[in-house]
């Protein structure tokens, strides 16, 4: 039986682009697989590490022959790389990427393209770490985990099908949504959290106690803040591509804590056990451990 | 050799209350411990479990004989403790805590004894987990972890010496601190972290998009919310009882947040990735991972 793709490029070859190389190899989905990058040392790890056959450092050659392109770049990366392939995709390609915005992701592709092609397919993996990079990705990345696509009107059925089964092939669980809730959504669950949390290491190291404050850091610290790692780069896109819905969320939020700070500095009890209470009941039946 | 402790007497025999008694009888620090708390199923499993070798129902009986009272309760239950136990201890008995705001306890003890006992030494170990109640207790919580002690005036050296080699011996690293900077310290570390993950989920929980937002979840959030399963009795009462504290850091967590968003707002790529890069490096050089 043929694989799935022929051929698979990909480009920005770091923890999620590497990680869906090495899957879509071990599940024998892609024939042949090659990179493009900014970053010609990562696309030679990774030729190392066996993540992706090969590298191509002209964009024609990497995207021309190719059944399957897979933008793996930061998001605000996504409209140039959108007018660098334009001239030279085939009519028949799968294109999609994995960014953490989807809204902005079909603006910069509409504004690129007069006719967006039925090939177009977004989509967004609901999987990652607070590393990056190649030698950070792995094939078991994106298994048990949502991958959400958020096709355009102009998405063929043929497109939609295979880009879900090359998802569903590596383990994910596929879901479908307009990228404007796909936005709000995300924003509530990673993008607040990654503000927040980076929000709060960078006001600790303001602080004149900063030194014993991490030395008396617990594990609860070190996993409230682990998010704070992640690759700045990629978070100053996703604050800047999907600011509408982050502050909406942190709208609502700021409000809660408001209601919070209100009861703790009136020592109203009940007040903040109620907050408290209702907030562990949500998590403890909600999210998965 | 004789154990360090003739009888310790934990009251409150939860998660850190439990996991001391089991640490200081696989280190053979003492060589009876008792316990007491308003829950007698807990104390009965506790029993079962070999925690503690028996458990008292009297306050009187639980305390008089001891040479070690650990107090393991919420901190706002540490006045009326302090009232009842105080006629009953040994005048060479060593009275410490494990509550997570040191200067409310100084302060409860005040009220209680006109004059404090030498041997009354307010402590914290800076350990713990999401869960509570004496099933989640183990020996090895305190092992590699610090624990802060934070003497009175009135604190006799023999008191702070036998109590630092208690918590040495159960392996944790003992440092000290005054009452107040400790609750600064850990207001930035533990508390806030507390205060922003319960607010952010019950946020969450009361958003249209609940069921999805949970169902998209991914590890990131699963971490960053996992302090929010802890337990909201005792929160409520950290909260409470390091009010002054919690409220400071808020503040200055707040004014770094406004600005972030504003830059977010303005889209001022820039001054975003400034805050977010300063926070990774932070965190990557100072968190032990």
């Amino acid at each position: 039986m043929p694989a799935l793709f022929e051929r698979m490029t990909v480009i920005g070859v770091g923890l999620i682009g590497g990680s869906l190389a090495r899957a879509a190899r071990a599940k024998e989905l892609c024939a042949e697989i090659v990179g493009y990058g900014r970053d010609i040392e990562q696309l030679r790890l990774a030729v190392e590490l066996g993540v992706i056959d090969s590298f191509e450092s002209d964009i024609a050659q990497a995207v021309e022959k190719s059944d399957l392109i897979v933008l793996a770049a930061p998001v605000g990366a996504m409209r140039d790389l959108f007018l660098m392939i334009k001239p030279h995709v085939r009519k028949d390609a799968l294109i999609t990427d994995v960014g953490s915005s989807k809204q902005s992701v079909v603006d910069d592709a509409a504004q690129v393209w007069d006719e967006l092609p039925e090939g177009f397919v977004p989509g967004h993996p609901i999987a990652g770490t607070e590393k990056s990079g190649v030698k950070a990705s792995f094939a078991e990345l994106f298994e048990h985990r949502c991958t959400i696509l958020t096709p355009v009107p102009q998405s063929a059925p043929w497109a939609i099908d295979k880009l879900r089964k090359l998802w569903e092939g590596v383990g994910a669980e596929v879901a479908m949504m307009d990228a404007h809730h796909h936005d709000e959504v995300l924003a509530a669950t990673s993008h607040i959290p990654h503000v927040l949390a980076f929000a709060l290491v960078d006001t600790l190291g303001r602080m004149q106690e900063r030194k014993e404050i991490f030395r008396f850091a617990a594990g609860g610290f070190r996993d409230f803040t682990r998010i704070a790692s992640s690759d700045p780069e990629m978070w100053r896109d996703i604050c800047l591509h999907n600011s509408d819905a982050i502050i909406h969320v942190l709208h609502l939020f700021r409000k809660e804590l408001d209601t919070l700070e209100d009861a703790i500095r009136s020592k109203n009890g009940e007040a903040v056990k109620t907050i408290l209470q209702r907030a562990k009941q949500l998590r403890d039946t909600n999210v998965v451990v």
